[in-house]
């Protein structure tokens, strides 16, 4: 019997480098499934369906809500994001390690139903560090810049609640730590029931074929 | 600062090959440090003061515990066995993870006073082959393998007491493996208090110079 996945729950800072790490992550083990969210927010120029995220809307989401369809879901700035519930349990099953990239509302919500995931926070070695990498993407105003410092501020109180804190300092290093985590997560006895079940029934035999 | 360091505590079935794995550890990476055990237990052929224990006699042994000098102790046919406190905090103090090979009753000690150590439990694969390494040590008597089997069975009920479940199949793996899940316990955030302090006031400094 394949052993069950373990699901992943990765939030961090706004420019912590999340989106490289997963796929690296993804790239170089071939154990790991990302989940695709689904959102109402219209796709951006470049943004694929299944890829970056499945597009739906409003009346498609809110049944798909009801219909208890979503593993956790959430309203930002008038649009809904939810992580599809069928993908996570059937890759479960298959015996997938499975990514969600979510905030940390979603990842407590994920831990309440799958108290056995694994929440791991990804942050740059220091707030400077986090401010240089927004800045230097270009692409933000500095008022951009100072809403998501602001955001991570608000956003660093919720680190305790995380099974992991991983500094993102040398990407590769970064990578390879996240896996030894997942690595970890697996010798954990709640993974090694079977296991346990199997060597205790055993010694057992063993013990009463000596009496 | 140096970051304290972890206590480790290893156990596991007579003949999972325990010994083995700490030495190579030892060996291979230098962040660990071994605790020497004291005893009342005579020294036996070949055994070395402060390497495989400290010797010593019973009335300096209950002084200790008296003291509160020793982390743990327990009594096996009529001798004493501890873990002296000094060596373990010094160690800690300094950096090192401290590992610890002892027995279920012990780790359980341990985990109370400490409850940020590690505690792992070795296993060979399955019951099988520890049946096959007990008998190919070729030292012991057909009775004392078969005492090993059933003292194997009753530890055995305390597994799920451990953090982890290490399967000694392979012994460069199972060390790597080992070292693995010391890395991951020096990223929770229990032990990343620091790092989480320091990030969360730039952060707050950031916001507030945007105000």
């Amino acid at each position: 019997m394949t052993e069950k996945g373990i699901l992943i729950v990765i939030s961090g800072f706004s420019g912590a480098g999340k989106g490289t790490i997963v796929k690296r992550l993804l790239q170089t083990y071939d154990n790991y499934a990302l989940s695709v969210s689904m959102t109402t927010r219209p796709p951006r120029d470049g943004e694929r369906e299944g890829v970056e995220y499945f597009f739906t809307d409003r009346e498609h989401f809110e049944a798909e809500i009801e219909r208890s369809g979503l593993i956790e879901y959430a309203m930002y700035c008038g649009n809904y994001y939810g992580t599809p519930r069928a993908y996570v349990e059937e890759q479960l099953r298959a015996g997938k390690d499975v990514i969600l990239e979510i905030e940390i509302q979603g990842a407590l919500k994920i831990k309440e139903q799958f108290p056995e995931s694994l929440l791991v926070f990804v942050t740059p070695p220091n707030a400077k560090e986090l401010e240089r990498r927004l800045v230097g993407r270009g692409t933000e105003s500095q008022e951009v810049i100072q809403k998501r410092l602001a955001r991570a501020s608000e956003e660093s109180e919720g680190m305790e609640s995380y099974d992991y804190i991983v500094v993102n300092d040398d990407l590769e290093k970064c990578v390879e730590e996240l896996n030894c985590l997942v690595d970890a997560a697996r010798r954990a006895p709640v993974r090694r029931r079977g296991f346990i079940k199997e060597i205790r029934d055993e010694l057992k035999g063993f013990a009463k074929g000596a009496e």
